[in-house]
């Protein structure tokens, strides 16, 4: 009993000193004067947020523990659920967090029309009315710099933390092993984006027969794109990497990228001009094998050298910096010929081999997988308690939209869940339910439709809708297939 | 040779690869589209500069080794190349950087005025006509935001280099050690902060006799700071932290944080109403030491058995996240009350004992500061690089500024070196020279003073030009006192 006492009396004294601290921000200028002049930075509420959902991130992950769910959904539900307080409760961080892309345009708009930001924002079409009002009032709020600041912060270490796990996803397979799956992994990835978006397509064209044909393509195109982080933190949770099905599901993912890029540009060709644009869907083709190819080559021809001459410019935290420098180029590489990072930051992953250091230190001490494994836990669960946090579950209160949404959900889900059917003797189940989540690739579909007025306000909330069900529903449902799995190959 | 020609052909492909890349990525509208299409994130220019300051800075150590100098001159001058030919080049993300202060000022005003950018930077008052219009064409530059977020990005990623630096020094200190440097630290702080300021006062007055006297205080006032990251990555980098004059180094720069904060509110009131404001000196006092004495409290008493209890919860990665989480809430907190991040950072490496994880976690296999140095390798470097980048050598170039900042400099590092004369038996030469080097804090003092409207921009050229000289004296300067003090204490 005296021991609970003083241990509560530390952590009340802790609260008393947070709260009453919290209390004596609002002071006005000379405050803010004085925080300047001592080096204070303008990050400061980007480290108190980064330090909540830290904390969170472990209290989720615990609680997922206990229920014998993987980690990850601790951390996502954990995110739903502060996601839904703070935006209740307001905080501008939030809103913000919720129309990225509705204030990135804006302040595009504004730097380009050379306007003042409201005027930029209330151009912006397709916000609802209540939410614009909300947006407009933190744009001219003073402190809108540190809001947005703060969401930057964020942003940046959760699109690190995705990097890196992927990078260390790709670090247990190598070049070889993905070869020896290409095959399974191409008919995959084709048979996941063909029938998802031929599904959504019919579902929209039967449920909203008058409206016009291209809307009914962007919903199936957006039912298309695999959101490789999910899946790939569940294979990592359960310990499963090493199973083929989860190299074929890695690699699907790859190809996935690729063919959703084609697919988008095929989409707005058929939108805007009527027509498919040949060139453009070559080049992407083109670019996205250059890239893979020249990198894969590289990497098995050269980096054993590479990291041989880096070893001799600095030995000390080789097995860190290297990789790291290695995983944020080809993250910017393969952004900059379209892909996304995380085609980059795998196949970082799959060209660093272990063995490549242990000859270039001549010592064996730590892996780079455990020097990098405490640098993710840093930065990974930001990308998932913020994936939680975007999760508007007010959109799930519009009957009409719900209805829509649901029927598209089991289409998304049957859709991926049929795309191993071409795999053989492997566990269909496994490599089906690996596919499902959709993620920003999906919403980013769904808000290019928006932007060049194809699809309304209803249609996007559907896709937000999807991307939420498949996302939730992937990690017990991996779970479940895993149990399965591992009865039946002990048995 | 064949070898030689063989690792050039890795290198050459690599240099086609990121080249041709990088011609490709300016193909318009349809390119943005894709990129934003594919997940693509905004964050992509962020991680090529990441890149390049992370292997430059290898690049940077190496050579300083090589020269038989502390590592972190390395970075520095790494930086202060790059910083000079990029600015040369006129990059828009090294303007954008070497103006962070105009800009933010100008967004602020933006915002509060619902004004354009345009006119809120034209209406920023003391920048240089020249200057000014560059930085208008990047304001009106499409890609402005992102050039905006990757300059945060780094930043943010500087801010935390700095900040883990500070915890690891303050782990290899102890609350009982700094306790028993208490005196001399003190006595270092004061001596430090009051001769530097009545010397540049009066050199100010003597110089220039028909200025105002507010003038003379400012510039008096912006040679008091001592910035303690160069001289606690030096300390570091030889190995000297155990010392007893490293330790009062540290308790001094602390201390010298708050009377920094104490002395601005001391100038301000004296420029602003013509006298000290009796109460906000004492309420800055007060806070200040109320949060140390909380922290300290806290920590001493408490923070064994929140070990605990965090270990229940996590016990994976605790030895990373549980002293990142308290170092990134200690930051914020002691930016809440005034102080600089970096006082709380060091306050929670000072808290945090290694025995308590020990006890928490039943096995000793990694330390805390084994577990937290590979991460500072990631961060810290991009602090010092960035220092290197913002030093503007054009500064030099005024030769009427240029003596002045020179006599001034001679104020501030003899200010400084007598700063440990009150320190008995120990080497007062080691004290003297870790006190020197001022940063952001004398910059910040300049900025205010600047923005009210007090000093003019020689004066503030002055002010940088003593950052850069007392920044780059010092590395080399501490490891020649380091050298007398290692030999004399062998013989």
């Amino acid at each position: 009993m005296r021991q609970i006492l003083s241990r509560l009396k530390g952590l009340l004294l802790t609260i008393i000193l947070i709260s009453s601290l919290m209390l004596s921000l609002n002071e006005g200028d000379h405050e803010g004067l004085l925080h300047l002049a001592s080096g204070g930075s303008e990050f400061s509420s980007a480290y108190l947020f980064l330090f909540f959902i830290i904390s969170g991130a472990v209290a989720g992950r615990f609680v997922a523990r206990k229920l014998n769910q993987p980690e990850v959904l601790g951390e996502l539900l954990f995110g739903v659920i502060i996601g839904a307080v703070l935006f209740q409760l307001n905080f501008p961080e939030m809103i913000l967090l919720r129309h990225q892309q509705e204030t990135q345009a804006a302040v595009e708009i504004m730097v380009k029309e050379g306007t003042s930001l409201k005027t930029a924002l209330e151009s912006i079409p397709t916000i609802d009315e209540r939410e614009k009002e909300s947006l407009l009032k933190i744009a001219a709020d003073e402190k809108y710099t540190h809001y947005d600041l703060t969401i930057k912060s964020i942003l940046l270490f959760s699109n690190l933390g995705v990097l890196i796990l992927l990078f260390l996803v790709g670090l247990e397979s190598s070049i070889e092993e993905m070869i020896r799956v290409g095959r399974p992994s191409v008919s995959t990835a084709v048979t996941g984006v063909v029938v998802p978006s031929l599904l959504g397509t019919g579902i929209s064209y039967i449920l909203l027969p008058d409206k016009s044909f291209s809307l009914h393509l962007f919903m199936g195109a957006a039912l298309s794109a695999t959101s490789i982080g999910i899946t790939a933190r569940v294979f990592r949770d359960l310990n499963k990497l090493q199973l083929p099905e989860s190299k074929i599901v890695l690699g699907a993912a790859v190809i996935d990228d690729v063919l959703g890029l084609i697919l988008l540009a095929v989409v707005t060709g058929i939108v805007k001009q009527g027509s498919i644009d040949a060139l453009s869907v070559a080049a992407i083709f083109g670019k996205s094998v250059l890239f893979l190819g020249i990198t894969l080559y590289v990497g098995s021809k050269f980096l054993r050298q590479q990291i041989k001459i880096a070893a001799i410019l600095d030995n000390r935290n080789l097995r860190l910096l290297f990789p790291f420098a290695l995983l944020i180029l080809l993250a910017w590489i393969s952004e900059a010929v379209g892909l996304s990072g995380i085609v980059g930051a795998f196949a970082a992953g799959l060209i660093i081999k272990e063995e490549y250091f242990n000859e270039a230190l001549k010592d064996k001490e730590r892996s780079v997988k455990q020097v990098i494994e405490p640098v993710e836990s840093i930065f990974a669960p930001v990308f998932f308690v913020l994936m939680g946090i975007q999760v508007d579950v007010s959109a799930f209160a519009n009957t009409t939209v719900l209805g829509l949404a649901l029927l598209l959900t089991i289409a998304a889900i049957f859709g991926k869940l049929v795309s191993g059917v071409f795999t053989k003797g492997l566990d269909k189940k496994v490599i089906g339910i690996g596919m499902i989540p959709r993620g920003e690739v999906g919403l980013i579909f769904a808000g290019i439709g928006k932007s060049i007025g194809v699809l309304d306000g209803n249609m996007f909330s559907s896709v937000v809708i999807i991307v939420i069900l498949t996302t939730l529903i992937t990690p017990p449902a991996l779970k479940w297939a895993f149990d399965g799995y591992d009865s039946r190959n002990k048995t």
